[in-house]
C-alpha cells in the first residue's frame, strides 16, 4: 500500500488488516502499509519525492504482487512523470488498484502497456458506510481475481476503462492521456455542481481520442453541490446529451462511484488470475 | 451585447447605458442589448439555439462594430460549434470582448483567424465594487482602442492571450484549443481551492501546444475556497513551480482577474484602431 496523493487516515491500516484476517482466516493476504501512507506534507502524504520513491520502491520490488493505492485525494499528477521514468521490470508483473485521483497513475501505467490495472476501491474506503464491502471487493480482486467483484459490463468481456470525470479531463491533451480506442469508458463524479459535470462531459466528449471509445457509461455522481439556478438536467440527461452531440454511443449506467458499491473495472480486457490466486 | 452563457442581471443595461452617456457626452456609443441577454432557460440566458442565434444575428450584421459579451457564467462551450459554423464575412470585421466563460468563444474565434479579439470586462462587471471603471475600460477599448486600457505586457507589443484557467483547461485536447505558439499566456482564476489551481496548472503546462508559449503570467486568483489541509503554497508559488517543471518561462504577474481592475488583453498583437475610433 502506497499513497500517491493525500494522506491515509491512521485507523485505516488496522481496520483493513482486521478485515483481511476475518475474510481469509486460513491464509490472509499479507498487506504491507508503506510508512509513507502516514506521512504528511501540506495537502499530501509526504512531498513529491517521498511519494514517488515509495511507489517506486514497492512497484520495483519482486516480493510484492500488487500495488494497492491507499486513497485518492489529490497529488498523483505531481509524481506521475518521475514514477513512470523509474519503473523497472518487476513493476510490469504487478496488479494495480485504485480510483479517483489515482486514475492519473492508472492512465499512465495503462499507456505504458501495463496489463493488470483496475479501477476500484482504495483502502481508505473502509471508512465509508458499508466500507467493509468495498475493501472486501478490492481484496477479492487482488487476491483471487473474483469475477463477482467486477462491474457487470467489465465482466462481459468487453474492453473497459473507468475514470473520475475531473481526473480524466485533466489528462486530456497531455502525454498521460490514455489510448481508449474501442473501450467502454465509464465515468463517475463526486462533489461537483451540475454545470461542472456538463462542462466536464463537453470536454471529455470533444476530444478526438475519446470519440473513438466504443461507448460511454455513467457511474454514480454523488454529493453534487447546489447549482444556482437549477441546471434543468440531471447527470444522466447531461451524459446522454453529450453522447448524442459527439456521436459516442450511450451505453447506460455503470456500477461505479465514490461509494462502497464501487465495482472493479479492469483497464482493457479481464486479466488472467494472479500467480497467487487462492493461495 | 449578447449573452452566450448565463443570464445578464436586468439592471445592467440601464447602468451601462447611463455610464456610457456620462463618459461620452458629445457622442455616446450606441449600445444595443439583444433581448436574448434577458432570456432565461435553466442555467442559461435562453436555450442553446437561442443563444447561438442571437450571437450569429449580431456578429453577422454589418451595422454593428463589436460583439460585447454581457457576462460569463457557464454555457459558451455548448454553442461554440454552431456559432463557428454560422459566422459570415461581416463577423470577421468586428471587435469581440469578454472573459471567463466567454473565453471559449475567444479561443474559437482566434483559432478561426479573427483579428480583433480581446479578454476584458463584460457588461455585468458594472455590478462589482468599482465596476464603473471596468465597464469604462471596456468602452475605452471598444470605442477608441485606448492603449491606457491595456494590460501592461499586452501594451508592450508582444503577442498575448488571456484565459480563466478552468476555461482554458476545458479546451485542451479539443478542436477549440487555440494555437498560442510564441504568445505570452496570462491566466486568472476565481472561486477554486488551491489544490485545484495546482491541478489546473499541471494540466495547462503539461500540454505540448501550451509549452510553445513564450511565457506564462499569473493574473489574480480571487475568492479561493478553503483547502483542507492548507495547501502549503500560494498561487504564485504554484505557477512558478509548474513553469519550472514544464520549462515554460515565468514572466511574473498580470493585471487581470475577476475584478474591476481587469485590464484588456488582445489576442495576438494589438489591433489597429477601429473605423469608428473617436467618432
Amino acid at each position: 500500500m502506497v499513497a500517491p496523493a493525500s494522506r491515509m487516515a491512521s485507523e485505516v491500516a488496522q481496520r483493513v488488516l482486521a478485515l483481511a484476517r476475518s475474510l481469509y482466516r486460513e491464509s490472509p493476504p499479507e498487506i504491507v502499509f508503506h510508512p509513507q501512507c502516514f506521512a504528511s506534507y501540506g495537502h499530501f502524504a509526504g512531498d513529491d519525492d517521498r511519494r514517488a520513491q515509495a511507489l517506486l520502491e514497492v512497484a520495483n520490488d519482486e516480493s510484492y504482487d500488487a500495488v494497492w493505492f491507499a486513497r485518492g485525494g489529490y497529488g498523483s499528477c505531481r509524481i506521475a512523470e518521475v514514477v513512470m521514468r523509474g519503473l523497472l521490470e518487476p513493476s510490469r508483473q504487478k496488479t494495480y488498484l485504485g480510483y479517483s485521483d489515482a486514475g492519473v497513475l492508472l492512465a499512465a501505467l495503462y499507456g505504458a502497456g501495463f496489463a493488470t490495472i483496475a479501477h476500484g476501491p482504495v483502502a481508505q474506503d473502509i471508512l465509508r458506510e458499508g466500507g467493509d464491502a468495498a475493501v472486501g471487493r478490492a481484496l477479492a480482486w487482488l487476491v483471487d481475481r473474483s469475477l463477482a467483484a467486477l462491474e457487470p459490463m467489465a465482466g462481459s468481456g468487453r474492453r473497459t476503462a473507468a475514470f473520475n470525470m475531473t481526473v480524466l479531463s485533466q489528462l486530456l491533451g497531455t502525454s498521460l492521456q490514455p489510448d481508449l480506442d474501442g473501450h467502454v469508458l465509464m465515468l463517475e463524479e463526486v462533489g461537483e455542481a451540475m454545470y461542472r459535470i456538463d462542462r466536464l462531459l463537453f470536454h471529455i466528449t470533444s476530444n478526438s481520442g475519446i470519440r473513438r471509445v466504443s461507448g460511454i457509461m455513467l457511474g454514480r455522481c454523488s454529493a453534487i453541490t447546489p447549482n444556482e439556478p437549477d441546471f434543468g438536467m440531471n447527470e444522466e440527461e447531461i451524459a446522454r446529451f453529450w453522447c448524442r452531440r459527439s456521436g459516442i454511443p450511450w451505453l447506460g449506467r455503470a456500477d461505479i462511484g465514490h461509494d462502497s458499491a464501487n465495482k472493479i473495472v479492469p483497464f482493457g480486457s479481464i486479466p488472467p488470475p494472479p500467480p497467487t490466486a487462492s493461495s
